[in-house]
């Protein structure tokens, strides 16, 4: 679960040229955190979801959406 | 955001016709940590997320977008 957030997190943001840093600086966390994330070391909350998606510019739903097939096809 | 999360949880329970207790069961979670969640006073993670939806019969992303229209409708 938290490998296809990660996997599906680390594509949206190279699809936005945005690096770790910059995620980091738009929503509001640390790089590190945000490398932790896209490692899957880390389980994101709620508020997470909802400012990383904000930062990326894609809807909550839709990220998780991803999420979901990234999951089926790590299967 | 978590106050959101917890009405889509508490409405999606009852259209099913699920307790709190019987949620807890299907999802491995506590009663209490379901009454805490349905309050607004817990977020929870993207694992937590996926759980509750599989317990619900309603895909994760289905979960969050009601969420979403939720947030809107609560600002």
């Amino acid at each position: 679960m938290e490998k296809a957030f990660g996997s599906v997190l680390r594509c949206l943001r190279q699809d936005r040229g945005l690096s770790q840093e910059a995620l980091g600086f738009e929503s509001g966390y640390h790089r590190t955190y945000i490398s932790l994330l896209e490692r899957g070391q880390k389980s994101p909350s709620l508020q997470t979801i909802f400012n990383l998606s904000k930062a990326l510019k894609i809807a909550p739903a839709d990220l998780i959406k991803q999420v979901e097939f990234r999951t089926h096809s790590l299967l």
